[in-house]
């Protein structure tokens, strides 16, 4: 399917249509990423298609089974062949994405007599996706898969790449593979069940393709800090009650388009200087370093307001670039400072980290206006005095604010 | 190193040279087989060169490093620098080739401190290939490994292929990845060491080339059933006192080439219909029906000589062929016949069992000339009596040689 567009499209690069995306990377790897609505509605036919008469087993997490389970069910029953598939609950959570779960995704495949033409089907957030796209890119030297992202991190991150992996050695995302999705399907509505930490953590990281890409959308974000909040409560402040409004809509496909562009020339991340690694240069520590406190989203926030800082002190941005940044992140409810691990010495061991990681180059990212940002690429070019004034300085907005 | 050759030669393909072969798959997957002789000798760079001054973990199964483990250390202390590599030996036996074999792998290379520019080199038969390759396919979403292939198995097959993996739930090679090799070094003199059955089982494996490919092959086999054979006897029998004359290095490098030709545009095996499956029907059930008493280049041959009386009965293949095939395979040493799993049932099982595997397609692979071979692809056009009259055959002969 995919395949068919990109051949008439024929140039490497992204290409949106009414239903998605198609990526074609310059290595030649190519997949589709669709937006849609009402995908478990038996009269969607997507995933049906996507499945194209092959072996199914489908793997959900416990919260997402209790609310979509039966209509996973219903839909399956109504499109595909009895017999021909089966669902399967497994556990999640962070500690859960091991290759001991892998391996029982495998298991549970080779009972339902899944061999190399049958496909995975993972429904869910980013947890059950890593794994069950794991398990896809080695059962049988690797077969389809097919995600259906539940979360807001799940459609505009995990859903539009090709990354899979599990945590291992003490080391997130130890083991992996680049295994791109036979199929990746995303139905914004499915987002009004989510919590509203969720919601929150998905907004980090749309934040992030904003202040690095797109202004146009960093002013919308601010227009509507409160987006994708359908909580009882939300939803009546909001004035919004019914799901996947047009600006939803704008914000998750600009965010998903944004990066997908970013990925496409790098999707196996051979270049090491990613704009899209703006935010998660200390936030790793961030997360590590406080015991998993703050969830991933909200210390990417924590990075990126430091890193806002960053960039005003170094002279790189102004002074009201990194403020609408900070201010942005405050309104959506994520914090943008972390007093237990925001100090000189872990944030500069995170700094070495990245370091490390990048092949010894720091390309720490930083915005220089709304929807434009840099790299820091040498260590030496970020004195210590500097990282310490940031801190300081975010340090004093949450006493000026808290107290 | 590869790379630029390949962009010169432009075509996919495979493409030969004095020192090995580059192939060009059509999907734009491109690697270099090296043929080298004293591999770990100080003087041969390509090792290093290939290393490329990147950190180095090497796998090395007990007895190879009885045999070649000091040359190896001494290769890597005059090569590399001090302190950017080091050697493991890890167990062997297809019952060490598992998923627990290659996390040790990784926590292994973890402690080393290998990153995701580290290198895996694996050097051994293809147990440890199959297990370190498969390591470095899902350590930190793939690195590079190097494999210096020391078997004759491991020279003419995995050497010359992607293919990576373990065996899990009951099954061979269940979970795996296709992972091409940064480099396959492949010294023939190392094989003077291996054992005379491993170097039938690798025999095996060239007459099923030969025999679907090329008349030539087949017939310098012919003549020199006892290549490689490097035992204190078989090496005075064979009038052949050095390694790697002219005769051996004919055939391992003809094998290679026909080979990676074979595998060059089916390299992630997508096209179920294959001519290197010759051999390769009836030997699963051979060799498990069986308890595992015959290796599996033995099965492929009691395969391969089972295949060949039905080719003739089927009336593809003439009397001479059929019985040039199996003389050959005697003449070697190979086991034709099976009395305990040589049964129509059992038989009858493997070929319902290879359907299922090739998409529902029997393609049986037989010898229809020297050189030459057909595909039988429905199981009706394979009557039960034909089986029955193939297995009797077999049986006769066996009867009439031993007793
Ligand atoms: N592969 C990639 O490219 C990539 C990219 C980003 C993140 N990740 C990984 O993804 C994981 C995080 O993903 P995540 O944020 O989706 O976490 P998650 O999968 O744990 O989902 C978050 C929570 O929301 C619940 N949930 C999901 N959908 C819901 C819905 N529609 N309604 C109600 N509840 C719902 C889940 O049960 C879970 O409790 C991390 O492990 C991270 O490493 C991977
Ligand atoms: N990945 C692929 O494409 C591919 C292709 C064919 C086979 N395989 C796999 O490879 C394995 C079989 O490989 P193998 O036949 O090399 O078996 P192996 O790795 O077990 O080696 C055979 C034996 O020979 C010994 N040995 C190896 N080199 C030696 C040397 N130079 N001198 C003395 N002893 C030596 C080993 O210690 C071992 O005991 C199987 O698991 C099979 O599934 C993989
Ligand atoms: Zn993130
Ligand atoms: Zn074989």
């Amino acid at each position: 399917m995919a395949g068919q567009v990109l051949a008439e499209a024929g140039a490497a690069g992204v290409h949106e249509d009414a239903g998605g995306f198609d990526l074609l990377a310059p290595d030649g790897t190519g997949y589709r990423v669709d937006v849609t609505g009402g995908v478990f509605h038996p009269d969607n036919p997507l995933l049906a298609e996507y499945v194209a008469g092959r072996r199914v087993v489908a793997y959900i997490g416990p919260t997402v089974d209790r609310i979509y389970g039966k209509r996973l069910r219903d839909y399956l029953t109504a499109r595909l062949e009895p017999g021909s598939w089966s669902v399967h609950t497994i556990a999640t959570g962070e500690h859960h994405k091991s290759l001991t779960s892998v391996e029982q995704v495998c298991a549970t495949a080779k009972a339902a007599g899944l061999d190399r033409h049958g496909v995975m089907l993972a429904v869910g957030g980013g947890i059950v996706a890593d794994i069950v796209g794991f398990a896809a890119s080695m059962y049988a030297r690797g077969i389809r898969y097919i995600k259906v992202n539940t979360s807001l991190v799940g459609q505009v991150d995990v859903g539009v790449g090709v990354k899979t992996g599990v945590n291992a050695l003490h080391t997130k995302n130890m083991f992996g593979a680049y295994h791109p999705a036979h199929a990746s399907l995303n139905d914004p509505a499915l987002l009004d069940t989510l919590p509203a930490r969720e919601i929150r953590c998905g907004l980090a990281e749309i934040v992030k393709m904003a202040v690095i890409l797109d202004g146009d959308l960093f002013r919308t974000l601010e227009r509507h800090p409160d987006a994708f909040r359908r909580g009882p409560s939300s939803a009546a402040a909001s004035g919004t009650a019914a799901s996947g409004g047009d600006v939803e809509t704008y914000i998750i496909r600009t965010a998903m388009r944004l990066m997908m562009e970013e990925l496409c020339p790098n999707l196996r991340e051979h270049e090491l200087a990613r704009l899209v690694d703006f935010g998660h240069t200390f936030s790793p520590v961030i997360e590590t370093a406080g015991g998993h406190r703050l969830a991933h989203g909200e210390a990417v926030a924590v990075d990126m307001a430091l890193s806002a800082h960053l960039a005003r002190l170094l002279g790189l941005a102004d002074e009201e670039t990194c403020e609408r940044i900070v201010t942005l992140l405050e309104r959506i409810g994520l914090p943008v400072y972390d007093p237990a691990t925001c100090t000189p010495e872990l944030m500069t061991q995170a700094l070495r980290a990245s370091w490390q990681r990048r092949g010894r180059k720091l390309h720490l990212v930083v915005p220089t206006a709304l929807g434009k940002a840099a790299f820091v690429d040498e260590l030496e070019h970020l004195p210590t005095e500097t990282l310490r004034a940031a801190l300081d300085a975010l340090a004093d907005r949450a006493v000026r604010r808290d107290g």
